[in-house]
């Protein structure tokens, strides 16, 4: 018999999908998205999606605090509506937590929680509390409107590829993290342990694009560029060419990529829980895009590639070959996938 | 330094919930009753409300299958939609899933939140899948809607307390399959199984009350009908007295409490994970509700006792002493609550 390290979290959830026989009515998009997008009869669609993390296969609170831990769980929840070119309106958190677990412990993961969600306009409105065996679990679901929800499926040949930021530095930070970490309290690397511990849901990115209407389809970084780029481009029947050399590294993740004498690019491209959106933008539109941006304060989008005909992702170097990725994106039941 | 064990499951709620400011705009109900209430701009209110099981903790998979543990799981999460009066619209669930789960079963679990939910006018239209350490565990997130959804807070001096059905069945269910679990499959002990592994939500009995404008309090019975009709006390300002005698049991239970040379009243008391709804409703509409009842197919009301002016909640005998509770509910960081 099968376990599920064979059948992989993709075959399963492929599985999971075709047992469930229509949508509801009012429900415009299920399985398969950042979030559920949903016809609530007002103005806007509400936006439900739940996102997990479990100690030691998420964080390690050896190498984070409890409220640490909470708040990079929080922010990549809040990601998913981003993702969507939605803002947030609330959370709930489900709290798995066991019994001999100090209460400081305990109130400060839950100050996380509900503090990072007030930060960013969620604050917490429900949840439940268990009592776990031995690790702690959050299940985060977050809820939020969006005009226009952002779907995978809307990319076109023609569009232009871009990211609202770098990629790269969640991997140089667990790379760090598992060589060295004393390091990661170098001035230098102070990027790499904020990506790790406080990364940024990118929604006001979100807000200012969905009033410019120039966005096809956005999926945000969170399992490795180059997997959920071929998400988007299952979902919309097209192919993503992704130009190596264009995409956006900082200097924290090229110095640590030479300390581990890797290959940045590949981190690059690999990197989960990095929460950058990948977005497909109307091809003339970049420009007007990067001034609502600038008039906000925020950062110009970097355009990293092209949607064209076909299927499938290219990472094209350089000289136009392409970059195989021995290692791609994350499959939470076999590991790494190959 | 205390750890949560003693801190207790009420007591960490009650620390998480000043941690939170206020509720966002249109929230119209947080932390504190079955399920959050949001208005949308809709004809009806959103509600929405998670629901976690834990494998080991709230169901053994010697005692049941996979799909039994999630249909009881899904089935406690409606559970929490019917006692705000509403209808359920879609779930999205949770899992996390050790990795050397056979597929099978992995897929029977999955098969148990999808079926159940369709089965209930909730299909599945999302989640999130991770690699657990060593249990399974389900957090189900439903969504519905109410007109006027039913609060913990509206019992008034002067109502009646009802309930939907007989409780005591889930703790004479427990006892039998920690003593000699094979008498479970007698049949007359079959309801005891049912009501563990296939209990009911009370969707059903909810959308015909909610439809009379009856019910002023509602609370479903998921932790013990006496700590449950404590909440109620608590958030209405008022107090519960609930006739012993009164408590409505059935046969297999008897027969259980019988076989066990225990006392049903206290399980009646103390049982939870029954689902049945414990309602307050306006005195003299309790025929007019069992009229309606009646007519959709379904049993009348079991009126159980009398909202009064003051605080607690009082099981009161026949010869109106007041019966002591030596185990209340449920508290999932202390265990069993003194």
């Amino acid at each position: 018999m099968s376990s599920l390290m064979e059948l992989g979290e993709f075959g399963f959830i492929q599985r999971v999908a075709a047992m469930v026989g229509g949508t509801p009515e009012g429900v415009e998009c299920g399985i398969g998205d950042d979030c559920a997008v949903i016809d609530v009869g007002g103005p806007e669609k509400l936006l439900i999606a739940t996102d997990a993390a479990l100690e030691s296969r998420h964080f390690d609170l050896e190498w984070m605090t409890t409220f640490e831990a909470a708040q990079r769980t929080v922010a990549g929840a809040l990601s998913d509506i981003a993702a969507m070119g939605g803002h947030p309106l609330a959370l709930l958190c489900t709290a798995a937590i066991p019994r001999t677990t100090p209460s400081d412990a305990a109130l400060n993961l839950m100050s996380g929680v509900a503090g990072t969600g007030t930060r960013y306009g969620a604050p917490l409105i429900g949840g439940d509390t268990v009592a776990a065996a031995e690790h702690i679990m959050l299940d985060v679901v977050v809820i939020g409107f969006a005009k226009r929800p952002w779907l995978r499926s809307g990319a076109r040949p023609g569009d232009r590829l871009v990211l609202t930021g770098p990629v790269g530095e969640a991997q140089a930070a667990l790379q760090i993290m598992l060589t060295n970490p004393d390091l990661l309290r170098e001035p230098q690397y102070a990027p790499l342990r904020k990506r790790m511990v406080d990364p940024t849901p990118r929604l006001r990115e979100a807000a200012v694009l969905a009033a410019t209407d120039h966005v096809r389809a956005a999926i945000d970084v969170s399992d490795g560029l180059y997997q959920d780029a071929s998400h988007v481009a299952r979902a919309s029947g097209v192919r993503l060419e992704i130009e190596v050399r264009c995409l956006p590294e900082t200097v924290a993740t090229r110095l640590a990529a030479d300390y581990m004498r890797d290959k940045a690019p590949w981190w690059a491209a690999a990197s989960g829980e990095e929460y950058e959106l990948l977005l497909a933008v109307d091809r003339d539109s970049v420009p007007d895009a990067n001034r609502h941006l600038k008039k906000a304060g925020l950062n110009p989008l970097t355009v990293i590639g092209d949607v064209v005909h076909g299927e499938g992702v290219a990472l094209i170097r350089p000289d136009g070959s392409e970059m195989e990725l021995e290692r791609g994106g994350w499959d939470h039941f076999k590991g790494v996938q190959g």
